[in-house]
């Protein structure tokens, strides 16, 4: 999978992806990350991106025009069109908090893509005429960041450990809401520690019961996070 | 504010902070980010600070002794006891899927605190024991990722911008979900890009009616939001 990442602050990704599960996935060529500053197609001689409102108010927008060219250089002609050629023309994603909500299903749905181009806003955002560019806007949460750049982040690396060949297949069938449940509670030694042990059950040997105690953890834990989250 | 980050890749977080406003708080001692590594506090000889689960599965689960070790090297005595002393004691936050969901009410919690101890788990997570050494287990949404590096630096960025002198109060009280509205769109320079106009009204000097515009326009998205996000 491609991925561009259209961005100010390229720096900011540095750590981010060279550890661990992601590390391995770009050193085996499953996914290539690739930096697109929009400073780079900025017309002033100051490399200047961003511009005071229309209409007044408080801080700084994002001018539409460079990161529209920014779009085009990654070879995105226009918006797609769902009904067709759905996955082999790259997919324009837009980190914004105003966007769809993620979840397990979309992360399902873009890691089918063979290329995907993730624009990350900062300060107050983007022109909001950027909407005739992009294919989907989204948020990670009802929070609000610094900029796109972390949400792009956690957006990669959501897909990425789903992508053939990145993880075992069975861990992530045992995945926290990949069946709409949150995962098991999971113990390693030592048995005892600071008074505190093990649940019998996991030391039983018996994988019939083990199991069982595991959904109806699983379950458990999931009526208390709803209820948490409310 | 002092940040400490407990984790086995602190190398993730290399770019992550050092960019822009928070790149800013951190030259401006607003925040002080200390990297634990869990593998200092490894008794094994390969520093190895996971194992295979208890009753089986897949995937390795991170050991509970170098985690409580980690987070006592912090000055961390005992969880706290929410009624005294709230905001004084170092608060420890563990990043997992199976928290609380984040939100603003939670961030401004949090954003009150002296001290932070933020726990990330990665693979199959943290033996479950870490529940008795921590105050507050926190997901940043429903999905799943490869650890709880990027969820810390979703936390840090979210709490780190309302701190005092980070940035202007006018531009927080304008930001999404603040007044648990989403943002208004806001344009920039040029008037017109490739067919696409600025609302008129925002160029009619008339800041009776902006506000208004921008009122209902708020409106309009967060219902939108909530409906997308079902």
């Amino acid at each position: 999978m491609k991925i561009d990442i259209i961005t100010a602050f390229p720096k900011m990704f540095v750590g981010s992806f060279t550890e661990s599960i992601i590390g391995r996935a770009i050193k085996n060529k499953i996914i290539n990350i690739n930096f697109i500053n929009i400073r780079s197609f900025s017309n002033d001689k100051h490399k200047k991106i961003d511009d005071r409102p229309f209409g007044g108010g408080c801080g700084m927008v994002i001018k539409i025009e460079p990161v529209y060219y920014a779009i085009k250089s990654t070879g995105v002609k226009k918006k797609n069109k769902k009904y067709k050629n759905f996955y082999t023309k790259p997919l324009v994603i837009y980190m914004t908090p105003q966007g769809k909500i993620l979840k397990h299903k979309l992360i399902l749905d873009f890691s089918k893509y063979k290329h995907l181009v993730i624009v990350c806003g900062h300060y107050e955002g983007i022109d909001e005429r950027i909407k005739n560019y992009v294919d989907e806007e989204i948020s990670i949460g009802n929070y609000v960041l610094t900029g796109g750049e972390i949400p792009a982040m956690v957006l990669i690396d959501s897909i990425t450990r789903i992508l053939p060949g990145v993880i075992k297949s069975d861990s992530i069938k045992n995945d926290s809401f990949f069946n709409g449940l949150c995962d098991y509670p999971s113990y390693t030694r030592p048995v005892v520690f600071k008074n505190h042990k093990v649940p019998d059950i996991l030391l039983s040997g018996n994988h019939k019961n083990i199991n069982d105690w595991r959904i109806k953890k699983s379950y458990n834990k999931t009526i208390k996070h709803k209820i948490d989250s409310k």
